[in-house]
């Protein structure tokens, strides 16, 4: 049977493993990636060196950054005794959108996956528990969403917490600003009563 | 207001660009990329560029290929005088899948827009001619989606075929096989039944 050129199989193969990228979507950007021409590929290719090249973690919170340590744990201003942590640095960047935190935060390497096949050691509780301990922590804060991998992270770090004087908190459950009670489940909804607040 | 780091935004930035990938996709997709460990993307980025070095278009059909001319052009066992059109080199390897057909093709480089933004020139109608010509071709198939443009296309290059003696043929028209009636619009239908054959 007739079949693609090597070079682009291979191609559609390296795009496939992309997340959410299924065979279909894989063929529409080879196809789209050998027709640019040839001054926009080389830019294109240079955009992933460079990024691959200067981007790592950050050494104090795991976000990413072209330095050792991120501009965010480098600020004066903001608060090192209130730590923020959130499951990858996606989540960082929507909290650090809102504008209102000035406190500092932990990137979580993912969620402990309950079946076992993600350990706190995967997700780098270790290095969370060092920083909690180095910077004299009064508050963490999970802002981690509320799903079954969620709950067990958070469980999980609560636990590992208990015996240190820190204030534990997490994100409010409740119906989205904007949102219209009737499409959400009874859980969000049993939860948005349980956590309602005085006006 | 804290941002990404510049070799990341630019990341972002040249993945957008990519067909059907917005703002969302296009971070998760980066966050996946800087996460890869470096053998990975070293051979990632091979495969971006050994594609865009070693494809091209072929020089008889427009299929995309390694040599000059494609297998399907060099095979002596397909039919010389029927021509397959179609739209992109995706079509023309569904159509091979399916294992039917023995012509040969000829790949537009996409289809006219009737707004004129995408002109007969655009499109390689000249290239098309000449193949016709030059090859003495007896049967066109247009196997080109029923669209706006697929019909436009279809109808311009039924006119420049006119005073040639040739037989142009398009694919059917009708409900796909393991289609429920109810799902499928009134043209569909009314296109399916004044297509009806004999059973």
């Amino acid at each position: 049977m007739y079949e693609y050129p090597e070079s682009l199989e291979n191609l559609i193969e390296s795009l496939r493993k992309l997340p959410s990228v299924g065979r279909k979507s894989a063929q529409r950007l080879a196809l789209h990636i050998v027709s640019m021409d040839r001054d926009k590929l080389s830019s294109f290719i240079e955009s992933f060196k460079e990024a691959g090249d200067k981007i790592h973690k950050c050494k104090n919170c795991g976000n990413l950054t072209e330095e050792d340590i991120c501009p965010i744990c480098r600020d004066l201003n903001r608060d090192d005794s209130v730590i923020c942590v959130v499951e990858d640095v996606t989540n960082l960047l929507s909290i650090e959108k809102s504008g209102f935190f000035k406190g500092k935060y932990y990137v979580l390497n993912g969620l402990i996956s309950p079946g076992g096949m993600i350990s706190p050691d995967d997700i780098g509780v270790d290095g969370f528990i060092d920083r909690v301990d180095r910077d004299g922590v009064k508050e963490v804060i999970f802002a981690i969403s509320p799903t079954l991998e969620g709950e067990t992270t958070m469980l999980f770090l609560k636990e590992v917490l208990k015996n240190r004087d820190i204030k534990i908190t997490r994100i409010a459950s409740g119906i989205p600003v904007g949102g219209n009670l009737e499409y959400y489940d009874d859980v969000t909804l049993m939860k948005a009563l349980e956590e309602r607040r005085q006006i």
